[in-house]
């Protein structure tokens, strides 16, 4: 995008603000400053063992170690511009990485990642170094931004959760997890001495928050569905009525794809003693928040019931090539803060302050694209594919649930981590699941289940191996271990 | 890269696990099941005021409002498909923001970010979903991601910065922000009771880490330079002796490229009876955390030293399309953590959980083409271009001072805020600042002397009106206001 400098030496055309050529300023210059000679020897030295021979166990990897697969940043050769040998070998290692990534996006099922987009007609953008610094709505001197796309982004939001654009504000984050720490910081500075509340399958990162913050945090039962059980809520909820409460609500869980009831949280809430000026909900739609909107049965996500936020990913259910997501909250609360809190008079109320200007312009370019009637096809078939899944799984005797408002099937564990690892499950316990995104077509479906079904007959060959009981993961009905089939 | 699947409607060959044919089940399904009648009507009635006449004051705008300038989202037509209006419209959108980005790109000087970067051989990468989910050391079970670039990239840094390969742990960020986010979260979690010390020309994200984190936190005075005041320093520590200390150190602040003397500050707690057992030192190295270490008189940063942390941005020295960054931290202090942390038992030590796959390929790629001997290049241009901008500046009356090791050049502001905005200067009180990235060269600089200069002189023609004094902000020795000249 631009020509190299060589420094002052080299020949300059044109006057120069004071007249003075550029020769004879790189020699009054070089008598007070030579950056030549404060540049240090390039090329650290490997550092090595202290020599107390007791290494420092690396005790958290758990995995593989990935220090024995890395690809190593080598230092070019002085001829490697002139062989090109440097620029091969990196082709080479691309051109390997991407037929992975082909093979692996092929083969994935486990995440809920809608790998099916193509942005084609955004790659002239990747030359640019965009980035929304800071807060959407207001313009920094940084000219390079893609605030227009953002903020188009967000009314769109705005509009499927129902608030008035001069009602809320909100900004395109990194990944849900943002979303979350936003969620739930905003509801600390609402309620500084409010007690979290969460599901105990909420998303991990609602109790790393809890930590970050230091909140108090109270997890809550859950039903076997994977919602919030609302008569434990309501136990924990009746000792600590002095306390403003705060509410993580999943709008699909991490594992079984759960919708927590908004309605009936709102009414524990209400049972309890709570006015709405005493509680704040940030509903985590990481997962569903763009589904649930065109599911008919669904409690209604809006921001005309008294929620504080929402969240979603927009790597998810969209598509996107790098995690994104979008987090809206109420105008009111971002006021509030920015008059209160001296941080904000830095006039940013995100928690990043440098934001990926690209992220916006893919939501913008696939929300254009396909519209509210798309994604409403797309939940239609996604819903749709879910329950076939499901109904094959249990029709070839392998316990599955799936929930009413959902697209994750829950399924037995296979038996065979390779298996596992090729198809990239996520798994805990005895489950693994499946979160049919829109690039799940019937015939990958298809293609998945006959190898389980051929694998499966092989681990269960020995009547003494039996497939493991999965009636306390997803209840007796959806069970067919020996004992419930 | 996968094809659409039209539902179970869809034909489908080959045997199912059950036996049963595509026909049959979608029968079965739907007599259960519809997922049409679930599908609610799409396209959302935007929603009207309530009505109660005052609306809420949008007063945290402080810039212009963009909703006024925003690119909507609309929805398809019917027939867009047919005739093609849709696409044309969005490739014209497109197409005018790519003339916008060329033109903001060719006149900016006032923001550290190396916009000269060429990543066209990873353009075939866009089209896949690349995620590295968690910890960079343990892979996860999705396979579309890109550790061993990141690793790869860590261990140049770990190189740079002086510390083993087993025994460090990092991860690349989102930004410089997430960097010291993390760095003081892994301090306060080493000295839970510890007191965060920043000097008061820190990034404002250290104070908004103390903010999250609910950390008492005390703010040092600065020298003229920017550099933290160690005098000062030692007063604000000696009452507070009983409590360990977490210090932020800045290696390169945010407005006058200030490097604070790492050394100092650790003599400094030494002098004031800190053992090495009782302090975290975070270096927030965002703007010059890779130039530091080509400069022979800097403060060393390194690991050797009793630090805890370092973090760098990836989108400035380097150059990238997004924000990005590196943290690298002691092993010790995050298997502490995983060992006493029950979010850890995730086994995720960062602050966000889904990042940003592609950001390592760029910094993996750009490192190994340029080399440790690329950036000294680099660094020493920086630093000419630096001091020839300074000096030119100084040359024509104008108020401007450098640190001496840094390629930051501070001067007076503008007086015309259109000439700020077209160079996207960043400004504080009387100062701008242009920060010297490798893609400043000196015909840019040229370009923007001359234009400042004709300005100038039609700003000041008036002898009236007078240039602001900055003896305060940069010294009476840089200052060429009427008085000080």
């Amino acid at each position: 995008m631009v020509g190299t400098g060589s420094g002052v030496e080299m020949s300059i055309n044109g006057s120069l603000p004071n007249g003075k050529s550029a020769e004879h300023l790189t020699a009054l210059d070089e008598e007070s400053f030579d950056p030549t000679a404060v540049v240090a020897e390039p090329v650290p030295e490997v550092v090595e063992s202290n020599g107390d021979g007791e290494k420092e166990k690396r005790d958290i990897v758990l995995g593989r170690n990935v220090h024995t697969t890395c690809l190593e940043v080598t230092e070019p050769d002085a001829d490697d511009e002139s062989t090109g040998d440097k620029d091969a070998y990196m082709a080479s290692v691309l051109a390997r990485y991407r037929k992975t990534l082909l093979e692996r996006t092929k083969h994935h099922l486990g995440y809920p990642y809608n790998l099916d987009f193509d942005y084609g007609a955004l790659g002239q953008l990747q030359h640019f170094s965009i980035n929304n610094l800071g807060d959407p709505f207001i313009e920094s001197n940084y000219g390079v931004h893609s605030r227009q796309f953002e903020v188009g982004v967000l009314d769109w939001f705005a509009r499927l959760w129902e608030i008035e654009k001069s009602d809320y504000w909100g900004y395109i984050t990194n990944c849900g997890t943002e979303g979350n720490l936003h969620g739930i910081l905003v509801g600390r500075e609402v309620f500084p001495d409010g007690i979290l509340y969460a599901s105990k399958e909420s998303h991990y990162s609602v109790f790393k928050a809890a930590r970050m913050y230091r909140m108090e945090c109270i997890k809550i039962a859950t039903l076997v569905t994977g919602e919030i059980d609302c008569a434990d809520f309501k136990t924990k909820l009746l000792p600590n009525r002095d306390k403003p409460a705060i509410l993580n609500v999943n709008i699909g869980t991490t594992v079984k794809g759960a919708v927590d009831d908004l309605d009936l949280v709102i009414q524990t809430l209400e049972e309890c003693g709570y006015s709405h000026d005493r509680f704040y909900i940030h509903c985590d739609g990481a997962l569903f928040g763009l589904m649930m909107p065109f599911v008919k049965r669904a409690p209604k996500v809006t921001f005309k019931k008294p929620i504080g936020s929402v969240s979603v990913s927009g790597h998810k259910f969209v598509g996107c090539p790098m995690p994104c997501g979008v987090q809206l909250t109420r105008l009111q609360h971002i006021n509030a803060l920015s008059r209160n809190v001296e941080y904000l008079a830095s006039r940013d109320a995100t928690i990043m302050g440098s934001r990926n200007g690209h992220a916006p312009i893919f939501l913008w370019y696939t929300l254009n694209r396909k519209g509210y009637k798309g994604f409403q096809k797309e939940v239609q078939k996604c819903l749709r594919n879910a329950h076939y899944l499901k109904d094959q799984l249990r029709g070839v005797g392998i316990s599955a649930m799936l929930n009413e408002l959902s697209s994750t099937v829950v399924f037995e564990r296979p038996k065979d981590e390779e298996f596992v690892r090729r198809w990239q499950l996520a798994c805990e316990a005895n489950m693994a699941h499946i979160v049919v995104m829109p690039n799940v077509t019937i015939e990958k479906l298809d293609y998945f289940l006959n190898e389980l079904v051929k694998e499966r007959s092989i681990w269960y060959s020995d009547e003494k191996i039996q497939p493991p009981c999965l009636a306390a993961d997803i209840g007796s009905d959806n069970c067919s271990c020996a004992l419930h089939k």
